[in-house]
């Protein structure tokens, strides 16, 4: 077949690969941490430029730099997003080994980052330089921007996407964030949530108050529990004031990708520890609440004592921290008014609400150039067909580089991780085996795009053709 | 007068009496780390040996010593309580001299312990030295029980309690609880309300999630928020079923006394920096609720993550801790299984109560001996009528000392600090004019103690003539 010598290429230079990936996961990069950064940035800057990428850093105020690299040529650009920042490391004790050490063990490799998304990064290089090697140039034009503030909201990629649009004009982006699932189906998704990450804060006395006096002076902890009570309902419905009117109805698109999407209930619910779900849900309905339900999560309560010894207060300010995943035509600012106005009305005018991060959703068509690449060169590499998530639950910064405004350059997201990656936990890992099928696959998918490329020149003229018989 | 002696005594000591409290503070005795205990342990027992008091020193498992000591002699044994034992120092950079250091600047010595409650014990033993010195043999037993665990719930001084029942006999008690409020008059209260301190626990997943699962994996945060809500209404009143029908009415005497307190609002608002009180309460209604309603006090919630860091997880666990301070007739079991059985009603079963520690509440007669010993010897000392608490809303292990059932050895309590004490907070310090009048003041108290123990004697003999003669 066409990818013989490609594939070739790829196991002959297997090893070679995977020691670059070590390379870069021995680098620490916690943006969080801020250490390295710069380091790691310009070991991005020089495996571009490998694969005769023009390249460019930008650097927006004091944060992380943003690398930019161009290959290739053609009719049409594609952003491949990826991010060389990693998660903090946690707490070091529950790691089998250093979190930076990038030992490979069984046909794993482990490291903070390897998989969430460095080995992507190496990956799509990797299959740039086989493609070079084994076809001869690109096809299509390849823009790559790789930034270092994931695990930071991505502040400086909003700036350099506002300031640098023409960079980022491209006919589809591919994103860093994928999995093969426990069946080992490979996970694509053709968008993400949004996210409205708020804190809320209700204010008491000037400062922690011995609890006699929790009769007569007012307990912010009080305060800020019956304020939330008010916004998710027992049974876990958000019932803020408005808000299910600007959910979205589905699409029929939408709902026959959902029946291909299965989640592995017995095999997460294993994972996570739980009895049950949220509801009591299962099926096509669970699925249905995770891609296209958005949530309201309080992901943090901090108020008075909770350390050891009988320390009994009266808290002199309480903060909660909520997040939103919202799906369309739900936008971060819309849900921040609603949010406000159903306060207010309930007489709790006086929590405050901060606004910590927002993104909004994006969601693109299934027959996306970007989308249909990544679709069909899927079963050649992975062996069934792929699993379909019209919405990834998770979020990122990608209106920033797709844009914010509808319609937006069509996004896909795949990556070369495997449902035991971790990668916001202890022992982050990846297979090996799947980083090379991750480079195989986006050799396809260059090629594939190229074909669709053709296609679509092709039906143009034709087109053209026939309008000039009219 | 009887006390020019006296109290000639206390001024020309005042020095040394200083001097040996500043010792003791700077002898550093946090029961949360544990360190120098025994040392401080030892150094209370030496004072106390100086005064001529027997002494032994009590040591439960692996709990603080417990030092008693008796001394004098008589018909009538009234107990001391002491701790010598200190608050953790919070903030070191909040202070502004070493919390050890027991500075005394501007007539004032600052230090951990100074006002809670090392100046009572060193107050109360050179009293007894005064008056031994001025006045010959104490006509009164007084037995001191000084403890190291006030910072910890008191465990030690529950089982010494329980074993050494007869070593706690006594016709009143004396407590370390009290001060000179913001219109420098004396406060006394005659008892101290219980607690029920619990922690309530929800769990969600085995450990914190991406909150990407936040629409269909249980969230322990909402859980735990919406069983709160249940517990006090949005207007700050208990809503526990059953848990109002339990609180006793106010008694003729405990109306009378409480026409006799008087809040500074206004100065404490300014103090705590409040708009107003809860419910928008002033005046008698007010510090009615203070003194006789029982509170629910949220003291800390804890769940997810709340640091530094965009981190939207769903998080594993969530824990809330309460204080219910409590007034007759609520026992703190009753509390527990009121709210426990309220919970179940509303399908919160799967909240876990854990109790971490419990007192009953205390309540005497102004006419027993100690308070009225207390009350009557205030005026002369500091110069007008004191103020009296039936019931002081904290809460202490008087139920140890003083016995859980009913009717208990009357118990009286005050102390030497001032408004500006800040017994839990940086900076702590007293006034050492109040310190030496509550040496005075002391010493007019084992005085009137065996003064009235003569009246009643005086009294039974009459009594026993009257019965002969009928």
């Amino acid at each position: 077949m066409q990818f013989t010598r490609f594939d070739r290429y790829v196991d002959r230079h297997a090893h070679s690969f995977t020691e670059r990936l070590q390379e870069l996961c021995r680098m620490p990069s916690v943006a969080a941490r801020g250490t390295g950064m710069r380091a790691v940035a310009e070991k991005v800057e020089q495996m571009l430029q490998r694969v005769g990428a023009g390249t460019r850093t930008f650097k927006v105020g004091s944060g992380f730099p943003i690398v930019y690299g161009e290959c290739g040529a053609g009719e049409r650009c594609f952003v491949i997003y990826a991010h060389y920042d990693v998660q903090p490391v946690g707490l070091l004790t529950e790691w089998s080994s250093g979190p930076f050490a990038a030992v490979v063990s069984d046909g794993r490799l482990y490291a903070r980052g390897a998989s969430n998304s460095k080995g992507d990064l190496v990956a799509r290089v990797a299959a740039v330089e086989a493609y070079q090697k084994t076809f001869g140039k690109l096809p299509v034009c390849l823009r790559f921007v790789v930034e270092g503030e994931d695990g930071l909201a991505s502040p400086s990629l909003y700036r350099f996407a506002e300031e640098n649009a023409e960079l980022l004009r491209a006919d589809g982006c591919v994103w860093d964030d994928g999995y093969l699932d426990t069946k080992e189906r490979f996970v694509i998704s053709l968008g993400f949530k949004g996210i409205a990450f708020l804190e809320l804060r209700a204010y008491g006395a000037r400062t922690d108050l011995h609890s006699k006096w929790g009769g007569i002076v007012p307990n912010p902890a009080w305060r800020l529990v019956q304020a939330l009570a008010t916004v998710v309902s027992p049974k876990g419905v958000i019932t803020i004031d408005g808000f299910s009117s600007h959910v979205a109805p589905l699409t029929t698109e939408d709902r026959q990708m959902l029946k291909t999407v299965e989640l592995d209930e017995a095999g997460l619910r294993r994972e996570f520890r739980i009895g049950g779900w949220v509801h009591g849900m299962t099926g096509r309905e669970l699925t249905k609440e995770l891609i296209f339900g958005p949530t309201c999560t309080i992901c943090g309560i901090r108020t008075g004592h909770t350390e050891a010894g009988a320390k009994t207060i009266l808290p002199g300010a309480a903060t909660a921290r909520l997040d939103f995943r919202l799906v369309p035509d739900l936008a971060p600012e819309l849900v921040v008014r609603l949010l406000r106005e159903h306060l207010d009305k309930r007489g709790f005018q006086d929590i405050e609400i901060i606004e910590l991060g927002a993104a909004p959703y994006a969601k693109s068509s299934p027959a996306s150039m970007v989308a249909c690449a990544a679709i069909e060169s899927a079963e050649e590499v992975y062996g069934k067909p792929p699993v379909i998530y019209p919405i990834d639950p998770a979020s990122g910064p990608v209106g920033a580089v797709c844009g914010v405004q509808h319609p937006h350059t069509p996004v896909v997201s795949f990556g070369i991780s495997y449902y035991g990656s971790n990668p916001h936990g202890p022992d982050e890992n990846i297979r090996l085996e799947d980083f090379l099928r991750g480079v195989k696959y986006f050799g396809r998918i260059i090629h594939r795009l190229a074909q669709l490329e053709e296609d679509a020149e092709l039906a143009r003229t034709k087109d053209s053709v026939v309008q000039l018989n009219r």
